[in-house]
Formats: C-alpha cells, structure tokens, sequence
C-alpha cells in the first residue's frame, strides 16, 4: 500500500505523456491530517534542481500537506524558467486541492537540462488531484519511476500505527544520500522536531551508505510527512527505529534494482579508528571501477580492495590489513591468504570484509558491480 | 630509439616466461656513464608493490646504474617474500652486470597479489644483461607491455644532448601518477638535485594530471637517469623543458591507448580561483562514470558535467557556469545554452571547456570514455 498505508493519506499517479512510453509520470501525495509535520533531506550537489529549491523554502516551515511528484524531467539546471515552472506546478496542485501553494512540496526526476513540458504536467496535476484515493499509493510509486524495473514499496506496521513509503532510484546512487525521490509517510503523532531528527538517523544508516555509481545527483530528496491519523504517539525510540527500518527496506530495493547491476555487494570494514575510517575505506572499494569490474567478471581480486583502500587517510598498517570475500580469507596481513579459488562470486550478493586492525569501529558501504549493461544504459540514457 | 637515444645507454627486453603468451616480458637499461645521477617518482598508494620499497631505496642516494623491469606480475601486496623476491633480483641483475645491487632499480608491473616466478625471472635477468645494445630501447619498451596494444617511446632531441624515454600503461591510469612504469634517459650533465625537480614539474603536469580511470596503482614508477655522456651540460630551464616535453609525449601515449577507450577527453576548468580548485573540478569530471558513458554513446551530456562538479567544494555560483563541449557552449549560466544537437562527438577528441568565473587559474585533465570494452577487458582481465 506504500505510502497509503498510514491512515490520513491519500495518493494517485497518471500518465502526463512526460514520459514518451505512456507509462504513469505524475503523482501525487495528499496529508488529510489531522497533523502535517513534515520533515526533509536534500541532496547536498550544488546544482540543487528547481523542485528542490522550491520544496526547501516549503520544509523550512517544517510541515507540508501534500507532494506532486513527476517523472520524465528533472527541471534541474533550467534557470530562472525552470524554478517558475515549479512554482506554477505548486501553485496549480495548490488551488486544485484547496491549500496554499507553500503547503506543496514538488520533486522531479528525468533528464537534466530540458524544460518540463508544462501543459502537460498541469494537466496531468489536476488528473492526479482528481483521481486521489486511499488506495493509490501503489500506482504513485509507478509514476515516479524512471530506469527502475520494478516500483519500491514499504510498509512497517506497528500496533495501532504504521510508516509507508515509495522510492524510485536506479543510477547516480551516492551519497550523501542514494539518487533518488523518497517518500514517507506515517499516521503516528510526531512532532516536527523528532520527525526531523528520526529522518535523519534512517537517512545516516540506509541511504547515505548505499554508493551504487559514486555519483550524486541534482534531485535527491527525502521527504516525510505525519498525519497523526492514528491517534498514537509512539516514543522517539520506536519511531525512529520504524522510521529506519522503512528507509533501509527501500535502500536495500534501490541496490537490487541499480542500472545494469549484476551484483549486489556489502563491504564491511572492521577494526577501523573511527566510523569515518570505515566509511572512508568502503566508499573507497565502492568506487573502485577496477575493482567493481572484476567483481562483474566473478573474480574475486583482492589486490584492487587493496590498491582502492590504500588511496586513503584511514588509519591501517599496509602489513596488517585482512581481506576476506565470501568468507575467504583471501588476503591476510596484507599478502597472499588463502587460495582464491575458493571464493565463489557466481551468486548475486557479495561480502567484503575489510580488517584494518586499528580500532573498534565497523561500518557497512553498498554497492553494485560495474557491468556491460551499465555503460550501455547509461551511454544510451538520453538518446 | 626510445631509453637509448641519448648516449651511455644500452637496453634489452626478453621473453622469460612470466607472460603466458610468449612475448617479451624482461627489460634492462643500463647506464654506461660516465654520471650516475638518476631521480624517481613513485606511487602514493600506501599498498607500495615491493619493486617500488626498493627502489625507493635505490634512488634514497639519487644514483641509480641500471633498472630492472618485468611485466607478467607486480609482485605487489606480497609480503616480506614478495621484497625477497626484489632483493633477489637486484642482486642477480648486479652480480650479471658487475656491479652493486644498491645501483639497480627494479619495477614490475602484471598481476597484484601474485609472487613472482623467480627461475624464469633471474634466467630472464641474465639473458636481458647478455642482450644489451645501444639498439634494445624497443625490445625493452616492449617488454614492459602489459595490456598496452602498443609500445610506447619518446625521443626529445636539443642541440648536442637528448632525452629519450619508453612507458606502459593501458589501466589504473590516475593520479597522482598515471599507473605506470616510465624510465627517461638523457645524455646531457645534469646534478642529481636539478634532475629530481626537473622531474617533479615534468610530472605534475603530466602523468598527474592523467586520470583515465581514477585508479590509482601500487607500483607506479617514473624514473630518469642522466649519463652525461654528452657532454653537453643544459641550463635547468632547458632541461626542465624537455624532459616535460618527454613526459607529456607519453602520457599522451598513455591516453591513447587507455584500456577500451573510444575517446580522448581534455576537460579545462577556466577562471578558477585557483589551480587547485580546477584540478578538482576536472577530475570530479575525470571520474563520473555518468559523464564517461554518456561521452562513449557520443551524447553531449552538459547536466552530468555540473553534476560531478557540483559535488566539489571548488569556488563558484551555480548560476554562472559556462559549460562547452567541442566548441559548442551547451549550458550557459548553470542553464540551458545553446542547442546540444550542434555538437559532434564522433570523432575520437573530445574537449570540455568548464568557465567557473570564479578567477584567472586553469588546468586541463585528461581522461577517457567508460566504454563495454573496458568492462569486458577489466572484468576479465584475471581470468
């Protein structure tokens, strides 16, 4: 039921004919209430697109009563024009629903640098306004895919409320935060302050450590809104825990649906000074095209986990570090380990245990291998 | 002619085994004298191969009499046995050409992870020693090949003195240092401290400004030994001058063949606030495999250009950038310019001019498309 799934919230999503296939590209996310806390992450690229400007102003007051969401167009580096054609799209979605335009938070995804064909996208608001129901979460996560295979939905029921969710993410996937539109939804009471400090905890732990392709977007953006429909008011504690738990089941979809991926790989680095340590060390290996091209050909070339790390400031003794893939310690001390030929790669996940021996802390980076059909996706995205 | 342009040198490269396909795979350079002086450059990667431990060693006393090189295994990331393995080849090369083992440099290049076959390498090591002539500059610049599809040399000559060189390098070609094995040579008298800066300006601006995949290797080496059997004795400004010229030869050698590249991408960064801000900006450019793709499928793709650059803390206003691509400036002031389909891509250079209007500073990287066939060579390449 994705992002319906709270009490207090209705959806739709339409074809616009944004999209040349057809397929559903609008969507909207409307709060009934009676609350309408809001909170929201933005990608940090500074080039942020015309929707996130717009949408920042919107979640500066800290609460939001409805999103519209579009795909086949990013409205990202359009100037002036393109932060006006967002402006029209809230202010259009505004008066359909009877609110004020401050109150509509928009997102779009698509290619960057071409205006939103703008006739289309307001009509395809009014269709969606129209066709708002309890029951449309599901087709407003259609609607925000772009290269995505399959729509991503969550729902994380708890007792008397629940937190929903729809994602839509496939390439640029990279922190800080994965690339992708995000939308959460809860009909527990929360107070802005805790939405905003619980949205950032799920962010820190799931998205921001999904690197599929180390590149960021224009467009990221993670957005929350709590209808108090339910009546409870659950600790800060079992929010957020349910919160992150919702953002990590949608990660974990966009990882498994990244662009040509053939591998879904998990690099852990153990032992390390500090998080900062493992995370610098992880996104390191995640980035490392030698290394994520082995990984797409089955093998398991521990040298260029090595070669990627050693490009770091993590704290580690070049003659101390351990490598184990698969569960094969196939690199010790920094030398030859066990045989590599007793590393099976020819299933989808993959584990890289990184062992810098040089503290207490761990933090887990993923990603995707590097494939034929990456390039040739990406190579072909825009033509 | 390669390392043996300039007079005082003899060269060899022989088949030793080490590479299954049977090609030369062992080189030696040798300076006759009568100066010794010699300066190197090596990887920062904190995995340091063992040929690059001991050669740091070597060149400690900035003399070096010869320097052994192998293809067919890096001999990197393997342990005290791994340095054994160095020592021991130092040793025989020495003892074969009667002198010190401190004289000889020794690089290799092949396979991380994988201890050296060290019968077939000192067998290798005699017959190179044996094969010596003032004509083995080819046979040694083959000999360093790995994935190379063809040999690289250079030959800068000047009025009575030259400086000639050879280098491999198709992968893990990034800063700093290109990955790489160069040896430079020249006859002209030039002091061991005037040859160590010369080379650190003749590679700043150009092996380290190369990042064709922004992997950076463990056993990077450049190294220059000057005879003076010239006689001929430069002032710095002239020799800075041309063993720059030597180095740029090459590093664009190196771009040309880079490992399944269709194109050869200059990306300049103008009016940056400084040189280090248009390095940044360059490589963030150099290295978002967005771009890379889209380049290879021959698409202008302005918005991943300020995408990647938008992730850097360099100074500008994202309402002022200029983006052009082989002439044409498709995005003007962070937004849309002219039109992207006047823009030919077919042909193999390709250049991205990026106006920051942020200062008076430039700089130009170097780096190639993300192609399938470097997915297929890359995933394949240890198997």
């Amino acid at each position: 039921m994705s992002t319906t799934a709270p009490k207090g919230f209705s959806a739709a999503g339409v074809a616009a004919g944004l999209k040349s296939s057809g397929d559903l590209d609008v969507a909207v996310v409307l709060n009934h209430g009676p609350d309408d806390a809001a909170a929201a992450v933005f990608t940090t690229n500074r080039f942020p697109a015309a929707p996130v400007l717009w949408s920042r102003q919107v979640l500066a007051g800290e609460r939001a009563r409805a999103v519209v969401l579009n795909s086949g167009g990013a409205n990202a580096c359009t100037g002036p024009e393109g932060f006006q054609d967002t402006h029209a799209t809230a202010e259009h979605a505004a008066a359909a629903l009877g609110i004020g335009a401050i109150d509509v938070a928009v997102a779009s995804t698509g290619l960057i640098g071409v205006r939103l064909p703008m006739d289309k996208l307001t009509a395809g608001v009014t269709a969606a306004v129209e066709a708002l129901s309890e029951d449309g979460g599901p087709d407003a996560a259609r609607a925000i895919m772009t290269t995505d295979s399959v729509p991503k939905t969550t729902v994380q029921q708890r007792e008397g409320w629940c937190v929903g969710g729809m994602a839509k993410g496939a390439g640029m996937l990279a922190p800080s935060l994965a690339t992708m539109l995000v939308v959460l939804t809860t009909d527990a009471v929360v107070p802005p302050e805790l939405l905003r400090s619980a949205l950032k905890t799920a962010t820190s732990v799931s998205f921001e450590r999904v690197d599929s392709d180390g590149c960021l977007s224009t467009n990221d953006t993670v957005l929350v809104m709590a209808s108090g429909a339910s009546g409870m008011t659950p600790s800060a504690g079992e929010f957020t825990d349910a919160l992150t738990a919702a953002a990590t089941d949608l990660a974990m979809q966009l990882l498994a649906d990244a662009e040509g991926s053939t591998k879904d790989i998990a690099i852990t680095v153990r032992n390390a000074a500090g998080v900062d340590d493992a995370l610098t060390a992880g996104r390191a290996c995640a980035r490392n095209n030698l290394l994520k091209t082995a990984l797409f050909g089955n093998d398991p070339n521990w040298g260029r986990v090595l070669a990627a790390i050693g490009t770091t400031d993590a704290a580690f003794e070049a003659d101390q570090v351990d490598v184990t893939i698969n569960g094969v310690t196939v690199c010790r001390g920094g030398a030859i380990g066990d045989p590599r030929e007793g590393v099976d790669l020819t299933g989808r996940a993959i584990t890289i245990d990184v062992d810098l021996k040089a503290g207490s802390e761990q933090a887990t980076i993923w990603t995707n291998d590097l494939s034929i059909a990456y390039v040739h996706e990406n190579s072909a995205y825009s033509t």
